[in-house]
């Protein structure tokens, strides 16, 4: 039988689910694979969990040295996240020869390139299916199953706290920063939700999927990447005027020589099935030339969901053992331009109400060539008072549309900077 | 490097859209995954093919002992489908200790048990991905991620035929009959539909994923299995009315010592993922205890969509070639009375228009302890003229229930037959 020993740093909320879930799943995993999986030893600065770590078998220490470089340990779970030290952790992991399992978005994102390589080195692996969308397999299933029938695109909800922001906004019409305020309050949100509602949390899953999907790793620092941040009720209540849904959609298309990869709010047709993902809830829309369109939705983040992914990596890293296959380290391929790209966008100005408003903005765009599909206002205002004015464009050059509205932006009528979403368009749904 | 030799039975559909698919990848599997995919020879009585297959660089024979009993082959893919001779054809592969892959549902669902048992004594695998939800790698992440979070309940579109015929009946509002034929003539139904709209082929795919989420195989005869040929305009105009969506469910539940399976349409509230399943797409939905609900969906039938799925079989059984696996031949566990289980039932009575109609069949609901939470009669008859009376009950035992409606069929101002459709009511949902 294979026996596979092994060493966790990180005893949080992560951490502690897997401890837990492991020992809930041992004798069915030993029945039902042949394998034994053993948390041997677990190394956390912080003790507070040293004596429940202790009752599920597991050796409780301050030293990662005891796991990463320990003679006894097989394979190494890294779940402390951030760069540093996780990178140096998980280096010197697979320098004394162990594999390696990880929920470390960010850090894949970043070095990810680096780290495969010295994995291959060291004829280890790395596996990382809980980095991206909590409890779905999809890194696996876009690996071993979706890629025979050729990937062409993918559209993710892979942020479960913008997502659970947005549709409290959508359900119950209140304002963005009411919002975040409850959501920080019953844990959905961190008390600094940067990473997550600028993008950038989605933005690093982005990359992971692309490594993945199309053997590409982007340059994490060249990805269009916009937040939810400055999302409106009004821009919500149009969404639902219009039958569309704002989600913060992670994007990307394998073009003819080049990859698009963007992670951005987006209006979505509320026909389409990922309008309909609600919640804390993660989704993965996988178009394939072959074998059309999938959707996979389940829990982001989470103790026990982000937990049980880190399971199945460890079982399949047993299961594995005498044939290693290796993630290719990826080849290079430029990535689109977004700016230069066609859209069809939503713009949201804020105008004083009087005569010959629209004719000057209607003329700015004329002017980057941009014509207008739709002009909504609502309200009336005055030749003191803004109101906000909806225009939607037709297809239109995001590079354009952004310097037409600067310029536009400049003009004395306008109150703030204008409200540009791009209203996402699919050529197939399911 | 790990080679396979591939021998298949059977160049239909699936098995050319199979080897188009695996010289597609074949290049592209050798590198990322380090295994030598090779189709060495194809067995068909129909000649058809011989050439493209030829040109494929695989033999073509009309002999299968030239498969299943010959030395050059390793993984034996059966795609004929149906009992006979695919059981004799997969046990002769297995004696002579050869993996398989199969896609045949209707074989695994009768006689797994046995092929599974056969497959174990002779240490080869049964790989079956393609035979449940089509291209959707549900069966792999039963098995080897969601089973990590205690599986407790399963919802599944598992038949694209009948699920394509309720969506058209749905959005165009015309009747089974009509549908029925248009699927028949566009090729989305056989000209024999038996197997699909009576629901068998639903019921023993869900047979195939009890074995898998719940490590038992139910005796095929005795799960609770029905149709949507009854189903009519009428119906889901109700359900459109009650903003809900009629749906063929295959519905598995484990219970306290008992398994709960059982196919059939029901209602299903338009705010569950599941009613979103729209045309020949397979959707199936999972609750866990510890790790929360999944959706999963995609193409269940197809050529290209199907092969996917043997071309993971193929693939993983390569992967894993050193470290064999085996599904564990199953526990037996009983299966629930479902006429014994209590449910919300819509039924839809065919009656005269005349006094005292309501009072009779409400006293025969009352003596079996039904009780009625709606009662909707829109058009208006006379004492001549039937007209539908639609009762949706409060929670009923599905056998008083069934006994009440006999009876009331049975009084001369029925009609014909009641139509009794369940309501399913979740307990979770994403």
């Amino acid at each position: 039988m294979v026996i596979k020993n092994i060493g966790l740093i990180g005893a949080g909320t992560v951490g502690f689910s897997f401890a837990k879930l492991l020992a809930k799943n041992k004798a069915r995993i030993k029945k039902e694979f042949g394998v034994a999986l053993e948390l041997t030893r677990v190394c956390d600065k912080n003790t507070s969990r040293k004596n429940e770590l202790e009752a599920l078998g597991a050796e409780f220490c301050d030293d990662v040295k005891k796991i990463v470089e320990a003679k006894d340990i097989d394979v190494v779970v890294e779940l402390i996240g951030g760069l540093h030290p996780a990178k140096e952790f998980i280096a010197a992991a697979l320098k004394n020869g162990k594999d390696v399992v990880t929920a470390n978005k960010k850090l894949l994102a970043y070095h990810g390139k680096e780290l495969f390589t010295l994995a291959a080195e060291n004829d280890c692996y790395i596996k990382f299916e809980a980095s991206v969308a909590g409890a779905i397999p999809i890194l696996k299933t876009l690996t071993e199953n979706l890629s025979h029938g050729h990937i062409t695109d993918i559209y993710g909800i892979l942020n479960g706290t913008t997502n659970f922001i947005l549709t409290k906004m959508t359900k119950l019409g209140l304002g963005y920063d009411v919002v975040l305020k409850e959501a920080q309050e019953n844990g959905y949100a961190e008390a600094d939700p940067t990473a997550d509602v600028k993008g950038h949390d989605a933005m690093h899953k982005a990359c992971i999927l692309s490594s993945l999907a199309f053997g590409v790793f982007p340059d994490v620092n060249t990805v269009a990447c916009q937040g939810i941040d400055a999302i409106t009720a009004e821009d919500i209540a149009y969404g639902k005027e219009a039958d569309k849904t704002i989600k913060l959609l992670g994007v990307l298309k394998r073009k003819a020589n080049k990859l698009e990869i963007r992670v951005h709010p987006a209006f979505v047709a509320n026909s389409h099935p990922i309008a309909t993902i609600d919640g804390a809830i993660n989704a993965v829309f996988v178009n394939t030339q072959d074998c059309g369109p999938f959707l996979f939705s389940g829990f982001g983040a989470g103790g026990d969901p982000t937990a049980m992914s880190v399971v199945s990596d460890v079982l399949d890293i047993a299961r594995d053992s005498e044939l290693r296959v290796m993630v290719p380290p990826g080849k290079e391929m430029p990535l689109v331009d977004i700016g230069k790209e066609k859209a069809v966008f939503y713009t949201r100005f804020s105008v004083l109400d009087k005569p010959g408003v629209l004719a000057k903005i209607a003329g700015k765009l004329a002017e980057y060539g941009i014509s207008i599909e739709e002009v909504i206002q609502r309200e009336r205002g005055s030749k003191d008072k803004h109101v906000s004015l909806i225009i939607v464009t037709h297809e239109a050059v995001a590079n354009d549309l952004r310097q037409a509205v600067k310029e536009i932006d400049k003009m004395s009528f306008t109150k703030h900077a204008t409200q540009v979403i791009r209203i996402e368009e699919f050529k197939q749904a399911v």
